[in-house]
């Protein structure tokens, strides 16, 4: 293993992760609060570390997948552990498990909270976990496109090949003109968001954090009742931005590129306009039958449907008050999650279409034995490779999702506590249902539970492998050569 | 579509199950029961339309995979229809619906009861009930061995492949002399069963009908209760052949043709019994902590280990009252199910071999991607086919159950009561937790969750997919030539 550049990689997350407290930090100065200093402190802290880490020129640049899965699942467990202390030195966590549950929520864009009180937060903490959001989100997306190439590891081809439509590298020619395309298209929708927002009966630092929130896909909210108390036009505004979020990031490539024609006949994207329709209508005629204006109903369903389904996890109702029917539902929705190649989670929807295609496939198959037909995705044929990603990415995900399960069940909740707990972080949404519905939090379960979401937040963020590599036995062997 | 020899196998269907109606028609003469003219007529009525049915030859015998899962699903749609006469006739059960639910739960060897009062139900009832699930465990070997061969299919070409060890074929050169000998072993077991039981404190009508029930993995009791009131040699008794007869029956093959040595080399059959063993060590532990006798406990968590590991469904204790860890292993052991190659649902634990092997395969191909290690399966490396095979069995299982749970949480009770029943029904098990908890039964649910029920345990019987033909549109369009 190539050790020095895993080691310079790291510093350079901590300095980063450094020079973005000095956000929350000018937010103690403006609003004079004292856990500033707890912020100086800690972004201090990370940036002498970074430079002390980086200080030595890595002696060996040649990097292979082993390394790539190491640097990318240690740096988000480098950047939770530094990422949490100002919540820990500011006081305003219990312990520093607590604080790192909350951080590694913020990062991983999950929204899941250990906080009993979020309004007796300090505007610094506040904006700590929702800019944690954004940095996540921005973290998924350099995973996504610039990370994982590099490394040569299998994930990032089927990431790649999971990016419909033309591939990315044919409009941009360099990788890193690509990610900053991306960056600027993220920035803008985070800022437009904003300007939106500022409009409404939102006051500034709120719109702010919340459209830091939305952008991650993430969920924190500076409320009790996280979106509940803003006006229509507020929530209205978030749906249609959390579904834009959700959406595959190669739509806004296509339609920059003036190819809007190839951005409209990407399938996942259709599929995931679709789903989300059909489930928003089902659930708005079944909470309207028990009572409620139809209009006020579909706004409700329709915000629930799109927090739910990009994996932001803001709320406006609480959900787990309606029947079994829409909740089964939110829970459809968790499990798909949004669009590949967005800063959302969960499974994704063009992993179901592979799924659910090759379900069809094999029925024609062993019907019409004599019959080849090649499975088509995107317009394309599905390359083998992609199908055994998808493959083994299911396997991976249900024995993660049943070992959790498991060892959380422990803490004795009732099984749709200890399930949607499970669901709500290995799918990095926020809120389940039950005992960690949309008005309850995670300060319940027991430090073993609360490390096991942590694990399953970031192995639901970083498509399950990089993690399931850290803890491998054979990662860690020395090469048999 | 041959349709003149779908037409001739459904008529030999439909007079084998007349004829078998015969046994409960004697009990009725025995006990002299006024059912037995429902049992008289039904029987009649079955080995009639057999005749008729089975008048002419198919005019062409030629047979492909379609016809061969069209065959496969519709006979075991209409042995329900037809077997699920006598309830309704003799007036013991409400409607048709519920009548047809309790016949398709015996012949899917399910368990899961409408009943809400066993112990009024007729002698002939009950042994009919009871008998279904030895028909359906014999129906099952037939599926596993002689009838999938011959249709050409994939499914089968995977059962065959997943049977362990030397390939059946081997051994016994003809198909025929094979399914011989698998139901020599299968009543033997049975016989052994019964006259283990005899000894203790069943009467003998009981013990029959708990070996046929034990024999197919049922799990239809003949008591309120279920095996909860009978003496400690019962149950352990009836523990052991639970487990006995959710071995692969490759184990016994190899037993009987004098190569022990290579029967107790089949992985699956360790894993099978590792697992069992590991579940009821940490259940004993988890209950005992509660309170009660170790050795009490250890009894039960046996019991009800292998009850629902084999997919049975008998009840000794309402483990619906065990802790949550408890019973999050319980639900583990529902999903994983019995060895394949036997009379047990589920997943099967080959599957699960198969999956955990390729997630294992996958961790060190991304850290060594140069290696290239192939999947070994019992000692031989698995063809690509059967992980194809095994990897959309996952996808289509996980896509009925959400598909079921969806609908069937249109009844609006709690989401481990639907959970549950549907995991309960898809794999073939009985009874599941919270409202179908042991005690409980399934009379509560709409007829449209009982069709789904149905159908999920009809899926779940035939490995998913002759059921998935039947219903898709491409089974029933035109051949293009």
């Amino acid at each position: 293993m190539n050790y020095s550049i895993i080691r310079y990689m790291l510093g350079l997350v901590s300095f980063l992760t450094g020079i973005c407290m000095l956000l929350p930090l000018f937010i103690a100065v403006l609003y004079r609060e004292n856990e500033g200093t707890a912020y100086l402190l800690c972004s201090s802290f990370c940036i002498i570390l970074g430079l002390l880490l980086t200080l030595r020129k890595p002696n060996n640049t040649s990097f292979f997948a082993r390394e790539g899965f190491f640097v990318v699942a240690l740096s988000w467990v480098l950047i939770s552990l530094v990422g949490a202390m100002p919540f820990f030195v500011s006081g305003e966590f219990n312990s520093y498990t607590d604080a790192l549950f909350e951080i590694v929520s913020g990062f991983t864009t999950t929204g899941a909270s250990v906080c009993n009180d979020v309004e007796a937060l300090s505007h610094s903490t506040l904006m700590w976990r929702s800019f944690s959001h954004w940095i996540g989100g921005m973290g998924v997306l350099v995973f996504l496109i610039a990370l994982l190439p590099s490394t040569g590891g299998q994930t990032l081809y089927f990431m790649k090949a999971e990016s419909p439509g033309p591939s990315v590298g044919k409009q941009v020619p360099r990788m890193q003109n690509t990610a900053k395309l991306l960056y600027i298209i993220f920035a803008a929708l985070t800022f437009a968001e904003f300007v939106f927002l500022a409009f409404g009966d939102m006051n500034i630092f709120d719109a702010l954090c919340a459209s830091f929130a939305t952008a991650g896909t993430g969920g924190f909210g500076n409320y009790g009742d996280s979106m509940g108390s803003f006006s229509t036009y507020t929530q209205v505004v978030i749906t249609v931005f959390m579904m834009l979020f959700g959406i595959n990031f190669n739509f806004y490539f296509l339609l920059i590129y003036k190819r809007s024609k190839e951005a409209f006949k990407i399938e996942e994207v259709k599929w995931y306009l679709s789903i989300y329709a059909i489930v928003v209508a089902l659930i708005t005629l079944n909470i309207t039958r028990l009572g409620g204006n139809l209009l006020t109903n579909l706004r409700d369903a329709a915000f629930q449907s799109a927090s739910v389904m990009t994996t932001t996890g803001f709320c406006t109702v609480n959900f787990d008050n309606w029947p079994t029917f829409s909740k089964s539902l939110m829970i459809l929705l968790m499990i798909i999650g949004a669009c590949a190649g967005s800063t959302g989670g969960g499974i994704k929807v063009s992993r179901i279409m592979i799924y659910l295609k090759s379900v069809k496939k094999e029925l024609q198959h062993l019907v019409h034995p004599q019959h080849i037909k090649v499975l088509s995705f995107e317009h394309k044929p599905l390359p083998h490779d992609v199908l055994r990603s998808a493959n083994i990415f299911l396997i991976a995900y249900c024995s993660i999702f049943i070992v959790s399960f498991i060892i959380v069940s422990l803490d004795n909740f009732d099984g749709t506590t200890t399930f949607t707990a499970v669901l709500a972080t290995l799918n990095n949404i926020g809120p389940g249902l039950a005992k960690v519905g949309p008005v309850e939090n995670f300060d319940k379960f027991s430090d073993l539970s609360k490390f096991v979401f942590m694990f399953d937040m970031l192995a639901g963020r970083l498509e399950i492998f990089p993690m399931l590599v850290l803890i491998s036995p054979a990662a860690w062997a020395r090469r048999k050569s």
